[in-house]
């Protein structure tokens, strides 16, 4: 361990691991920034999926020390005219396409650059590959100390897409599935903060189902639905043993109504 | 290369990749103990399948240097009553659960702690991720230089899952199946000691089949059925190019008969 | 970052991550040689499937900074005869079975030695792992500063498996797929220098489809074919949204021809 390591530079893409496409990023970033220490966030974001990556993003980025710099890329646009993005919010640098994947890093205080200087990209960029030609040089240059304005101009537009707030109605909290895992458990955007001491909760969803909230899984036994902060610090629909989103049918933008069953 | 280079933290979860979980415990690692390097044995355990990761985490430790530090979660009473361990076994550290993962680490020396210091945690624990907010933190303390005794009390009495050895019968050594690889090899709990020189080998399994030992893959044919000590120094079935789990519908705790078929 | 880091060791096989091989083979690594970086460029080739880990080398090694040592592992000859090979060629060190695995790698100038010095491998060599007991510790040993001469004996006999270069014919440029991605786009080996300047190109396949050569994915609608200049920087065969290798049937060692369709 050393006190003058470096923060990590975390990637999170739908490459996939197969290819080779996140072990050249790597290869690039290594020639830039050596000795500057690479972490996986996910490669494995199904394919095009920028709500997924952008839900993975917003409620991972706090468990990373200061000074890390994400690199986020799940890019349709690549090739085309969309902005790339360097980000620096929170204490820490997100680089991605301007897409939205890194809207869950913007708040009022972000500085947004474009990223636009070619000096610091590989020689040849390609129309295809701008996570190994542009996205990681540039995240490397910044870990090896490049100044952040370095990258491109101030810009105050950037995409984003956030699903809205859990809203209050007369029936309960109205708020909806943002992302499913891979056991199927599907995840809310409800934060646990919602769940007041001393009220007993349920989740209702369109399929009629009530998901009792129980505090972990195992208290529950296999089959039965229920409702739990889960691993991402929301409330997610889960079924022990089983597959959330396979049997109900559910998914990304379902409704999902919580309300206090008794007191 | 560095000889002050810190050993790793070694991670085994069946998180899998996808939803990054395993990202953010490394995240979390890097906080506190920036720079130690973080090896992945494996992420894909099947869901809650502790006997495989028990299995893995025996054979595999002692490839990996002194002071190596294991981080084993495969967890289906997180949020429980069940305690953490901690154990210091064969020079090196092994965080987790208590709930047979760590069997193959013990030995009549080890020192064996339950983790109970609330200092070294995350300042939130949820109930749903103690991998992330207890499990990591405790070993990232250790890496960087908590003394092991502070991560909580002396304890005696940790649960164990361990698959009885090979038995002598007069028909021959009777073991069983351990674990089946993703290639659908079948490993014994046979070591290769059994093997004595200048005897021929067969296995028989409960499907009538007889499993002629080879040296090595390329002495069969494909689609034969074959013996050899693989990758995990463990006796194991395997048809070459096909699936052995498959064609012969066997499993983990199936019996396997060892016997010498000439001299 | 740090000036002095040490250039990474590459890691490509088709051992999959499941069964903690390669984390094993990490974990050898890290006690040859601590604190050099490990990078995954696969792990997920298909098993035995030489072209395809050949392809991904002969792609990738580029992009990696001078002095990495890349160990590619996919030896369906383990156990046998066949020869192990270190490589000195492009600044970059190579190991791996003489099997053609390394074939992308060699030059005319290619220092190339059999593997033949136990004296740097594992104390217990098994007979279906030598990623673990001779490759890696060789790999080690080199990144920890151990001559390369010292590996074994020059020689000058290597197994290649080249893909014949494309060629010129009446009707066009005549290639050949040489890669499918875990997408379905197949690859060929046409590089793009051959698409001059002011020329419109079309590929055609024999199942009597017609692929109009474009920019970018971004420039086609779902559903519809193109050629594209992909991240291997090989022109490859794509359906936007789709996979290119199931619509068309085709696969490694598809004929592909290349003309020009207008000027």
């Amino acid at each position: 361990m050393s006190d003058t390591a470096h923060p990590p530079i975390v990637l999170l893409t739908d490459f996939g691991l197969q290819d080779g496409y996140v072990g050249v990023m790597k290869g690039v970033i290594a020639g830039i920034a050596p000795g500057v220490p690479v972490i996986d966030l996910s490669h494995e974001i199904p394919a095009q999926d920028i709500p997924s990556a952008a839900f993975l993003l917003e409620t991972s980025w706090s468990y990373f020390p200061e000074r890390s710099l994400f690199l986020a890329v799940v890019d349709p646009g690549v090739g085309s005219s969309r902005r790339g993005l360097g980000v620096r919010s929170h204490a820490r640098f997100f680089i991605g396409p301007d897409n939205g994947i890194l809207s869950g890093a913007l708040d009022v205080d972000s500085e947004i650059r474009s990223i636009e200087n070619a000096k610091l990209w590989l020689a040849e960029v390609s129309k295809t590959f701008h996570g190994r030609d542009i996205f990681a040089p540039v995240a490397a240059a910044l870990a090896a100390g490049t100044p952040f304005e370095q990258i491109g101009p101030l810009i105050s537009d950037p995409i984003r897409r956030e699903a809205p707030p859990p809203t209050h109605t007369s029936a309960g909290l109205v708020g909806q599935i943002v992302y499913v895992d891979r056991f199927g458990n599907l995840v809310t955007n409800f934060p646990p903060e919602l769940l007041r001491d001393g009220e007993t909760w349920a989740a209702l969803t369109p399929d009629g189902a009530e998901w009792p909230f129980r505090g972990t899984y195992a208290d529950t036994a296999p089959g039965e639905r229920c409702a739990v902060v889960g691993g991402f610090r929301r409330i997610e629909l889960s079924i022990n043993r089983g597959s959330a989103a396979q049997v109900s049918g559910l998914g990304i933008g379902s409704a999902v109504l919580l309300r206090a069953t008794s007191q």
